[in-house]
């Protein structure tokens, strides 16, 4: 069914998209709902954490995730050199680790001390406690793509460490619902 | 922090993983919340389209996005054969329309009949009116990954077609919100 709307705007890009160009798709990806989830992986003694809304299950056979990285930072770094990673998805109630861990330039040292988490064992990355679902993943793959990495992984293992009846926390045009 | 809590649960996956063990996966990766869009693409003079959850935005220098589609399936032969495919993103108000294009064995002929939708151009892929935002595509990269093919595509043009006020369908554990 064709149809006319007089809410349509449109916009070209450069071919090679300019600064206003990317404002514009910032603005417009920013339409696309997604649920909150923190990466975590070991870097030596350290835990790196970061929280992304960049990920999403590709396959069920094997059971395979992907979460896109940019590619300078010390999460793409962690995550890529790990023998294991994971990705916790967050409930609503967990917005402010969400916002402790979607800062740039959170410490290093202390980065999870009032956070509260797991691990499988003592080498493994931390899972997020509460998470509405938890997976702890090896790399299969990395691909890069623009400014930054896709990370494919296989689960390992996986769980839920959710309160009955939590809700999951969803970021909209760069607010939380 | 490290914590205790009592309602963990863990299950660690088989080597290659079993029927079981899909299953499990496949109800906590739906814990999930994503924004619901439909991805289109011309196939000759047909127009496929499907209802998808599994996309994210890359980079926004330059523009780019990716999609998850089942590798055997016909979108992801339209999709990787056409020089331009395309995302939109849906407002809760489509959910009608993301219930038709979700279904298994839609009808090529027809397929959009009562779906309204406009182009840039009388070859271009179908853009649905009323989206939150569209994204006409150009293929940069194809990697498979399991049972799947990731698309990576860069931005030629977008736009948003929605209603004021409109919200965002979203789909979390398997049903719409």
């Amino acid at each position: 069914m064709a149809s006319a709307s007089s809410n349509r705007s449109e916009r070209v890009l450069a071919a090679v998209p300019t600064e206003a160009d990317q404002d514009v798709y910032r603005a417009l990806a920013a339409n696309a709902a997604k649920g909150v989830g923190v990466v975590t992986a070991r870097q030596g003694r350290w835990d790196v954490a970061v929280t992304i809304t960049d990920h999403l299950s590709i396959s069920y056979d094997p059971p395979t995730m992907l979460v896109s990285l940019y590619a300078l930072s010390r999460i793409a770094e962690a995550v890529t050199q790990a023998d294991r990673w994971a990705l916790s998805l967050l409930p609503d109630s967990l917005r402010p680790t969400a916002d402790w861990l979607g800062e740039q330039g959170s410490p290093l040292v202390g980065l999870l001390g009032q956070v509260p988490h797991f691990r499988r064992d003592a080498d493994g990355p931390a899972l997020i406690d509460g998470a509405l679902a938890w997976f702890e993943l090896r790399t299969t793959a990395v691909h890069e793509a623009a400014t930054h990495v896709l990370v494919v992984g296989e689960v390992v293992a996986m769980g839920s460490a959710a309160e009955p009846g939590a809700e999951p926390l969803v970021r909209f045009r760069s607010e939380y619902r």
